[in-house]
Formats: structure tokens, C-alpha cells, sequence
């Protein structure tokens, strides 16, 4: 959802509402996550230059433990998790024999994470048969412990750590002054709103990087991508906030229509704090476990040139393979239908060439982490 | 399939050729594999005892590695494993405990192995909410390595090493002696087809043998309980020969009738060898890399006196859980639907009563191995 780029790599010529995200249907993420992956690639040099510099390759493979442990938080159904944990694999071992060149090289074994909810099957479907790797499928929260202690070496997430665990309660209390009346997001709304999404992310931030911290060995690497906003940057004018406004209108739209309430509406919110790396470090910093050895904001579509354009019908079917389960949680499937079609007809093409020109903006920060 | 009890614990009143046997419908594997997990329980006691002999916990759990890893090999969708796992979990404790009473318990983490058909989904949907333990999920199969070397310290593998990887090449050649015409089994078939059966499975065991030896530490334990019979017993006797037998006679009866052409059944073998212990323990003296420490056969349903009586309609369903994926492979559904129905009301009725006596023989083997 992060970066538009006229590509159709994955495209599918199969349309319409097939609801079958955790699948490989046309509107499933493992054909509509292009866009994620390009957004990632972006980094990986910066990531790659940091993990040789800091990462004592020694260290991790001792007599006794010849294995080097990978896991992918928020990993999704793939493709992009294969991709991006092979990118890793291959710094480490690069690392490894320009060091050693003489050593037997370590096996690696990469742990695919994410919630219950995820499709193992489909992931697991899909692992690259040519892999490296020993491979395994390791569901639950990632604001817990799912590993045992010092039992990784190198791990990441990417678009994941801007999910909240859950929407803040006091969005949806009338009496509260963050109640977030006519409104799903943070986009143009009040102060009060927009502490509470933050407050709710740092503290789902502090849990992950406790659980990590645990996690990981001493000298252990944590990389982190995340769709993020310039510290201080009003987030209505990003191509998200845009994108969440015609969310928000189109179904304001369907309550004066009669389609639905105005109470539905008021008591949903959308679960996503795009952090700014101002935030983000100053979480990592207070928590303690972590070094920052690198971070920074980037423009994860740098493709996306003044004469590139978007198509917005395939621009509607990648957002909705990664934001759809939100809006079905809520509300009806033939709602989400009709919302997407109005999302399509009606409300985007007043906001896409503004949306186009703000994708071009640094909207995705990075961060890479080493276990103190 | 290995034993019969009239028991209703998971019974469902849902009736039907409804095929989900990844899944939770009637005729799935996880609502329909008591019978597996009662004939494990019968074993219990010789593994705890084994276990509790022989296995160093100290060795397993060093200041660097504080995780003891366990995984069980063909795992299927649960909620056997699930029990059988805890169980090794609660000895292996039980002998840390007692050893070093003041030294903080390791953690555990198990891995779930299995094919890539298996329904890791359903698996990880069901795992116990209050387990003790970190759960992977690993998918692929264990003729081949799945786990990095010396990763694992006690492993399972229950009911799984009787399935062949494939069926030999001999039984469906029209040129060999061991061409299994009008058979679908070593059940009363010539000697080079138990031959072609037994030479197929002892190479799958020594592939797995070599994999676990890569993979156990040394001194790490692995327990293996499978359906067997007793060193020079014909098959023919046995239950499961009675069973194969009538689903071969059902086949034929079929093709007379003109619903599958005799072509269909000579080229349909089932992949499943139940190997005596004499057979087992040869593979395994042979491959090596393991001690013998418990060898033996137990009657995997003690519980069944001679008053007590199994419900046909009910056996059928559990057979079908755990053996319809093989006959789907081949046959189309209608066909195995018509195969099931015509087991059920004309052949199983004029063998049932001695496949009743015959389930009181001792026809489950198990093994607990010590890597070198």
C-alpha cells in the first residue's frame, strides 16, 4: 500500500469481489504485494552495508552451534518475505567467507512469523524449492514471546511494526476527548486522536523490542521497515492520509445513504500509526535494549518519475489485498464490496493526482537495530 | 486405523462423503484419530522409563543453549501430537528437576513436521493455548533433511514410518515377478511383492535414520511407535490385512460391475508397510548411527476386552480419516465414495467379528533409539 508503480508483474486478469486474501486469488496479497517488495528493495543497500559493518559473523556459529537463525516478523503469505530473508542470507554469508574463507560454511534455518490468522499453508506452498534454508512456520503475536531465549541471530519486519495491536479505547468513548466522532483515522483529526494512536504504537513498539530483546543473542541484528511520515508533517497530506480520507468519506457517503449507520461508522477506526523515525528512536532509546546503527527516511517509489503514472483500478486491488481483512472484521462483506466500488468510481479520482505526486514524498522510514 | 474402541470422545453426529480431512468436518483426521492416540498411550510408561534413563538432560542445555528442542516427524493436523509432545515434555522436566533441583528449568520448543499436503492451518489453529513451549511448524518430508544439524535433542515420529515414500516400480510392471496383479496390497499376495514392500520401506527408514542423525545431538533421543506385527506372523492374519483385503475386494467387485476398469486396480498399490521389529531393528543395525535401547509389541488396544465391542459405522469413519488421501490420489472421488459406501455394508460385515479378535494381537512396535 505503500508506493504505486505502473507494474504488472503478478498482474491477473481475473476481476470482481473474490474475497480470498490469505489465498492466490486475484485480489489475495501474494499477487498484490509488488508494491511492498519494490518499497523494500529501496534499502537494502543501506541495510547490507550496515549488517557487514556490525554483524561478528564469528560469534553466531560457535563449535557447538554451526546454525545461523533468521526470522521474518509479520512475514504475510509471501512472495516478499522469500526475497527479502534471501537478501540477508546472502550478506551474512558474504560477511562469513570474506572473513573465514576457509571455514565450512554455518546452515541457516529462517522462521516465517506471523499472526494466527495468517495462511501458513499458502506460505509454506510457495517456499522457494530451491531454498537455502531450513524453513518454519512460527505463528503468534509478535508483541510477545514466540522464540526462545537467545535463540536468533538476524531478524526483520517490514510493513508490519505500523499495525496496532489494537485500536485505542478511547476513539470509540463518547466521553472521552479523543473520541473520534465521524472520523477512522488520525488524518485530520484532533490532537487528542492523534496521541492516542501514538501512545497505543509506542507501546506495542516497547513490547516487541522487549520480546526481541529476549529473542535475540547480544550482537544480534534487528532490521525494521515501516511506512512512516517526515518527523513534524501534518499526516492528511500523505498519499496514506489522502488514500484514508476517501476511506473515511466514501463511507460517511454510505451513512447518509441509509446503507449503513452513523454509529458503525464512528466506531470503527483503522488500526495503522505511521510513525515518524523521531518516534520510533525515541521508543528503542527508552526501551534500552537496542543500539541504532542506522536510520532514516526514504522515498520507497524513486521509479515513480514526473511521467510515470498509476493505474488506480490496480492501485484499488493492491490496497484491498492488505487492508480489506480490516474493513470485513467490521462490517458487512457486501459493504466492503460497495465501498471499494465507491472508493473507485467516486471518491479516488478527485485525490489521485495530488496522491501521485505525494507518493514521491520520503514516506518510509528504516531502522537497523543491534542487541546491546 | 490400528485399533478399535467403541469411544465417542470426539464423535460427531455430521454424516457423509463430506471430503475435508485437512480440515474439522465429520470425516477429518483430527476429529477422527482417537483410536491413534490410545494406542500410543499404551507405550507411555516403557518411553518415560527409557527416557528417564538414559537421557543426559544436562548435556542438552549448556549456558550458551538454554532451549531443548523437540519435534515430532508426520504430525499430521493434531490433536494427537499435541498430547504425545506434552508427555515427553513433563519426563524430560520431570529428570531436570530431579537432577538439578535449584537450576532454572530450560525452555522447550517443539517443531511439527510433515508433508507439504498436511494442513498446517488446522495445526496451528488447535495448538493449546497453555502450552509450555515455543511452536514451529516444518513442513517436508522426513526421508530428507528438515532441520539443521545437531539441532534437536528428543524426537518423535508415531504412526508415520509404516507409509512408504512410494510404491515400488516392481508391483505395477507387467514384466516382473512382483507384479501385484488383482492386488492392492502385500495382504496374501506372492513373496516378491512382500519382498518389493519390504526392500522399498527399509531404504525409506535408512533415509530417515541418516537425516536424524544429522539432526539429533549425539545422545539426543528418538522415539518411534508404528503398526507392526509379529517376526513370521503372515500379514493376511493381521486386522489391517483383513481391512486391505476387503477394500481389494470391493475394488474387484467394482470393476466387474464395469464402475473402474481392472486396468485401475492393478495399477493402484497401497503405500503402507507394517514391518515386524526384527526388520526395524535390522535397518537400524545396519544404518549405525543409533543404539537400540527399547524394542518391543504391545497390543495397542488393551482396553478392548472380550465383551467390549466396536461400532462398524464408526470404524469405518476413522479408517477413511486417516487412508482416503491415498485412494483420492487415484480414484475419483465419486468412486471412492461408492469404495467406502460398499466397505461398509457388504464386505466389513462378513469379516468383522475376527477383525475384532485379530486387533487384540499385539500389532503395534515401538522403539526408543539413542544417537551415538
Amino acid at each position: 500500500m505503500e508506493a504505486l508503480v505502473r507494474e504488472t508483474v503478478l498482474k491477473n486478469d481475473v476481476e470482481g469481489p473474490i474475497r480470498e486474501i490469505g489465498g492466490l486469488g486475484a485480489n489475495s496479497y501474494f499477487k498484490n504485494s509488488v508494491y511492498q517488495r519494490r518499497a523494500a528493495n529501496v534499502t537494502k543497500d543501506i541495510i547490507d552495508e550496515v549488517i557487514t559493518k556490525k554483524l561478528d559473523v564469528k560469534s553466531l556459529s560457535s563449535a557447538s552451534n554451526r546454525t545461523i537463525r533468521l526470522a521474518d516478523f509479520g512475514c504475510a503469505v509471501g512472495p516478499n518475505t522469500f526475497t527479502s530473508l534471501q537478501s540477508l542470507i546472502d550478506i551474512v554469508k558474504k560477511k562469513y567467507l570474506s572473513q573465514f574463507p576457509n571455514e565450512p560454511m554455518p546452515e541457516f534455518q529462517v522462521f516465517f512469523n506471523d499472526q494466527p490468522s495468517n495462511d501458513f499453508n499458502t506460505l509454506f506452498r510457495f517456499l522457494p524449492p530451491d531454498r537455502e534454508y531450513f524453513a518454519a512456520g512460527v505463528l503468534g503475536s509478535f508483541h510477545g514471546r514466540v522464540f526462545p531465549k537467545s535463540s536468533l541471530h538476524v531478524v526483520q519486519s517490514n510493513y508490519a511494526l505500523h499495525w496496532l495491536s489494537k485500536v485505542p479505547e478511547s476513539l470509540v468513548d463518547k466521553n472521552s476527548p479523543a473520541w473520534n466522532k465521524g472520523k477512522i483515522h488520525y488524518a485530520g483529526a484532533s490532537d487528542e486522536v492523534l496521541k492516542a494512536y501514538g501512545e497505543r504504537w509506542a507501546e506495542d513498539l516497547n513490547n516487541f523490542l522487549n520480546a526481541r530483546a529476549e529473542e535475540i543473542v547480544p550482537g544480534g541484528m534487528l532490521i525494521a521497515i515501516m511506512p512512516s511520515i517526515p518527523d513534524g508533517m501534518p499526516y492528511s497530506e500523505l498519499a496514506n492520509g489522502l488514500l484514508y480520507s476517501s476511506f473515511e468519506s466514501t463511507l460517511l457517503d454510505m451513512s447518509k445513504r441509509g446503507i449503513i449507520s452513523e454509529d458503525q461508522v464512528d466506531a470503527f477506526n483503522l488500526p495503522i500509526y505511521a510513525a515518524p523515525p523521531g518516534e520510533f528512536a525515541a521508543v528503542v532509546e527508552k526501551n534500552g535494549y537496542f543500539d541504532i546503527e542506522a536510520i532514516g527516511l526514504t522515498n520507497p517509489a524513486p521509479w515513480l518519475t514526473d511521467d510515470a503514472h498509476v493505474d488506480m483500478k490496480e492501485y484499488v486491488r493492491h490496497i484491498r489485498a492488505s487492508m480489506e481483512g480490516m474493513f470485513t472484521k467490521h462490517f458487512p462483506n457486501e459493504i466492503v464490496d460497495e465501498m471499494f466500488e465507491q472508493l473507485l468510481v467516486n471518491k479516488l479520482p478527485k485525490v489521485f493526482d495530488k496522491m501521485e505526486r505525494a507518493y514521491k514524498d520520503k514516506i518510509q522510514s528504516y531502522y537497523v537495530l543491534q542487541r546491546k
